[in-house]
């Protein structure tokens, strides 16, 4: 390799293939299958000194070492997987650390998971059931594995697969299957034997059982109502006209590696195999604002109480991950104008690097106007729009799609949006049962959707104007009336309240109060507003977890109770639900840490310290029909803005518009009314 | 004219003069001031009819009458301005009602505020005040007239009028004098008689004075931190390149006359010197929607308790109007892509027809992906992009900017977006004063932008598969667990709550139980999911008014009190402040209908009756350093989905993206690395 890599840059593919042969020479004889061969990010305290020395354009001196974390699976002596998780030194050719993970399970492994489709399908007991069903001549049987939800009711020391059966009506292989769910599930053992077979519940009041139960034709329903692939649809609408960006003098980014600069933005592209897109080292102007930003976890919840459903609700990041299930983006199709492609880099189970192509690209926008004043006195308008860079990422988890989006703007705010696009997952249902299924909506004849949540933990490392930083909560509330200490003779004043937060913990919105959340470096006071510099979180505001307290969800997403959670930072403190969500158990999340901190006597103040923000938002999604059989993207934004930062609107600098450059087109009316039209005028 | 006017079309500049001569001979020999003539919408019930017909294309048979609806003022016996409103028969030639509005006041008249500012300036005491300030050379006073906004301080009976006073630095006229507030004040009655001349607080602890201070020359300051025109500014950046939307067949819309057609939505756009921007009778794949879509009131409430400052109170729409402030867009600078631009007509003095040119636009943009989906077994990806129809209208209210826009989208959504932007209202400040001010912000020395609320009304009237809909709200619910009577097993289960409101209110929002607010049609259920048809609101969460309930504020802005409110349909409630907001003394608003129609035994029921939803949202909008000079926009966003109204996804059919159609470019790294790089690679 010519150059050099930055510290944050994901491992070059040599790099992967070295790590693995570092690593392969513990194991003796055994062949590891390798899970994760990834960057181990430096610690921050050296990372600091160093991006001190690169932006003042020092001599950089040693940069950090380049470390990969390693995890691997190898079938022990009882013929069971044994996770372990290693720290590998790339420039000393050293393992440094090795842990035998024991009792946790590595994140999904698509090959196994096809296994266990395989076994069911090959085990006796399911192929009677199947037969039993008597299914339409022409149709396949589709199975679904799913990673199992911890309920409780099974030993967690080794992996369940919950297996879903659906039905591919059609030859076409991509016909949605999602339209004939089945009422047949199984469970698969780690080592591929089908251990229970039964008959799912298709109401309200039915419970899992073993009656012989054939499919019912009456679900049988048109292409037309399920399916969206354009092979199995009529031909589309033809009213939509092309529309293209045009950058005839290119885009104004510049990508060098994985650093990227625009419009007085500069930081840096990283991926890995579990969050996916990562950010490092944001700055605007120059000045630091964000250290590190990511998708921290997710989780789905189902809210469907009958057994086996509560084992829905899957880690979409810890379980299955943002990174090894990004899509491999197309030009033309997922974004428009000049666009830039970043490929990503994994492993296969040999240690082999893999590449991920094109699994993040970066393009600008139009976003309309950016701010515009008229003076009346002179009717002089000036008027600038708004141009924004977007870093896009999309990811596939079986049946659903997100799209995950980071946008920087000209006037220094940065926004993430998520939208859920896909299939919905779908469970049979009694086509006779009519009344509304109260946890469920039914999108087709015997398709039940049933209700679920989808909870983001967006991890916001603050560097405003360096390290240490505050979390602030402001709420505007109204100045009493008729106290005679307080002047509001009118009853109209307000006023914000300020209070710094002293020690980990989180935290709720209250629209009631307007409650701000801002991250401050009080040390950094702005010289004209007389208040620390600080970036204010825009939340989205969502509902909460739903499940009970007591519950396994509840205990294994402990970031999903509150919608703002400060921590103190601590390196590799990254995951929210811990890093093992593989059936977990709970007490490994961001609440059991701050707890077990508190109860040892190492409570944690987080001012004027290096914090950690996360946020938690989403939607509790109770499918529409028009979710059916794919969803219109369902969107959700959180901004990150300054507050009392710079000087002034850091955009006011970006030129004016002008048709000059952007060459709008003026519509005819005359032009507008051909056959086409199709409301006639009186 | 060639062409039949349609029912809702705004009325036409003949119309406009006629409606003038026909109500000229009713005031003899006074000469009325014209403030409105506008179209009388026909009553509902009829035009249901004609709608109806329209839509069947029937023969349309008698159209509903056109009519206008008139305000003048004249000068009455006692030289006391008389406003006057009347009902005008345009098929007809007739006045068909009249009515004197005793103690009511006509919305702000420009010409009128600047007779105001000049008798202000021409006043020897408010010369007095100028002369002792001691203003820098070179620099000019500007006279800021604002409506007085009722503090029970003054007789209602006449038009107060405030007097904020300014400083114009520069020569240039564009020179932003907001950054120059002075300490003097004055009040001027109806008659432009100057009635008082004060000195305005400039500290917390200070009050209104007579004391004759000079001006503070630490307040002057670099153009560079306060000056937003480019003729005042450093040259712009000079990184952004161009960006140009090409439509090489046109754009996908169609328009006739005031009829849009575009993606299966049909609608009509209205326009009016209050509201602005008026949609009506919107359909989307023939279907009825909404009979009607408009903003319907905005208040801006200061909440800088000291006299006088509570008289800053601005309702944007009752006093200043939206369409007679609406600015003339400009091709190529306020949007991209092919535009189709709409003129509105208000009237002169006069009474003859005014043209107010530009002031709605329509264009398509992308926004994004609509839906995807990524078969996992065959790697099959399908994506459609989202293009959305925007009409936009923008309007300048003194020192502020509103850009207010519908967004139609392919998936049968419709989302009104607000964007917030402009000059803080800014008033004088103590240099020497250093504490942080409770209720403001310091944006430049001497200059405090006083915190204050924006809080719309947007009303919906929907007509949900006909006009007889009923409020919904749903709300999503925990299980009980360990409760033998519910079946919740692992305690992960949760249900939907719908209660359906019988009367009309107004209600809240509540994150905690995802509370929707859904508009439904009881008589039509959707054959698959056995649901009443509707359509959800999705609100944008804000914090209601800030001001005591017993505030003048706050009695006379009942629509900020609540987010969501519902009524029974009245032709000719349209604004849930009332009609007449300048100097109002409250009792006329939404709330007050209400409890009158309750406390009569009129009670009104809306349950499967013709209603109408208000939904309050807006900001509380401390301002930050970053809101100075010029503001960045502030998003709102409110957003309109179908809930089980259609029998699927209703953008199935959009055709799937491709690269011959969309012709994107792939970004070449060769080309980023160039002399603009400027962070320099390890």
């Amino acid at each position: 390799m010519a150059l050099r890599l930055h510290p944050f840059d994901p491992l070059a593919p040599y790099e992967i293939s070295k790590a693995a042969s570092i690593v392969r020479p513990h194991f003796g004889a055994q062949d590891p299958n390798f899970r994760v061969i990834t960057l181990q990010e430096p610690p921050k305290n050296q990372m600091i000194l160093f991006l001190d020395k690169e932006h003042r354009n020092q001599p950089l001196g040693e940069a950090p070492r380049r470390c990969a974390r390693v995890e691997l699976v190898v079938v022990g002596s009882d013929n069971h997987n044994e996770l372990f998780d290693l720290l590998v030194d790339l420039d000393n050719d050293k393992v440094i650390a090795k842990k035998h993970q024991k009792g946790k399970h590595s994140y999904i492994d698509a090959d196994y998971m096809k296994q266990v489709e395989n076994a069911c399908l090959a085990n006796r007991e399911v192929q009677e059931q199947i037969r039993k069903l008597g299914l339409p001549s022409g149709s396949t049987v589709v199975v679904e594995a799913w990673a199992y939800a911890t309920d409780g009711m099974n030993d967690m020391a080794q992996r369940v697969t919950m297996c879903w059966f659906y039905l591919r009506m059609f030859q076409n292989p991509d016909a949605n299957y999602y339209a004939y769910p089945l009422d047949v599930c199984a469970e698969v053992s780690e080592q591929l034997v089908v251990t229970k077979v039964y008959r799912l519940p298709t109401r309200p009041d039915e419970r899992i059982h073993m009656a012989d139960r054939p499919f019912d034709r009456r679900k049988i329903h048109p292409k037309v109502m399920s399916e969206y692939h354009p092979g199995l649809r009529p031909s589309p609408r033809t009213t939509l006209k092309p529309y293209q960006v045009v950058q005839p003098e290119g885009p104004s980014f510049h990508v060098q590696g994985q650093h990227i600069s625009w419009e007085k933005w500069g930081f840096r592209v990283g991926f890995n195999y579990r969050e996916g897109l990562t950010l490092h080292d944001i700055r605007y102007d120059g000045r630091s604002l964000f250290y590190r930003l990511s998708l921290a976890e997710m989780f789905v919840p189902y809210g469907d109480p009958r057994a086996p459903y509560p084992r829905k609700a899957a880690f979409d990041l810890g379980n299955d991950g943002a990174g090894i299930n990004a899509n491999n983006l197309r030009l033309g199709c997922d974004c428009l104008g000049a666009i830039k492609y970043f490929d990503g880099w994994h492993n296969a189970a040999s240690g082999k690097p893999l590449k991920l192509p094109n699994v993040i690209c970066c393009h600008e926008q139009d976003d309309g106007i950016l701010w515009k004043h008229t003076n009346f006195r002179t009717q002089n308008a000036v008027v600038t729009r708004s141009r924004i860079l977007v870093l896009q990422t999309i990811i596939t988890v079986s049946n659903y799609e997100y799209i995950f989006a980071f946008h920087f703007a000209q006037d220094a705010s940065i926004f993430f949006e998520v939208r859920a696009t896909g299939i919905l997952s779908t469970v049979p249902h009694d086509v006779s049962y009519r009344q509304k299924v109260p946890y469920g909506t039914v999108v087709a004849p015997g398709v039940l959707a049933p209700y679920h949540q989808h909870l983001f933990s967006l991890r916001i490392d603050p560097a405003i104007d360096g390290q240490d930083n505050s979390l602030v909560i402001e709420e505007s509330k109204s100045l009493p009336m008729g106290d005679p200490t307080v002047h509001n003779p009118f009853g109209v004043g307000y006023v914000t309240e300020n209070r710094t937060v002293e020690e980990e913990g989180g935290f709720d919105l209250d629209l009631t109060k307007a409650r701000v959340f801002k991250f401050v470096n009080e040390s950094k006071i702005n010289p004209i507003t007389g208040t620390p510099v600080g970036f204010k979180l825009m939340p989205f505001p969502s509902q909460m977890l739903l499940s009970h307290p007591d519950s396994f969800h509840a205990k294994r997403s402990e970031f999903a109770k509150h919608a703002v959670w400060v921590t103190r930072y601590e390196d590799n403190e990254l995951f929210p639900a811990g890093r093992y969500t593989m059936q977990s158990l709970g007490g490994d999340g961001i609440a059991s840490g701050i707890s077990k901190r508190r109860a040892t006597g190492d409570a944690q103040t987080v001012r004027n310290q290096d914090i950690v923000i996360w946020h938690t938002f989403g939607s509790t999604h109770n499918p529409r029909i028009e979710d059916w059989p794919v969803m219109p993207n369902e969107k959700m934004m959180v901004g990150l803005k300054p507050v009392n930062f710079f000087s002034g609107n850091p955009g006011l600098d970006v030129p004016v518009s002008t048709q000059d450059m952007n060459k709008s087109v003026l519509y005819e009316d005359n032009n507008a009314c051909n056959n086409a039209c199709r409301h006639s005028r009186l």
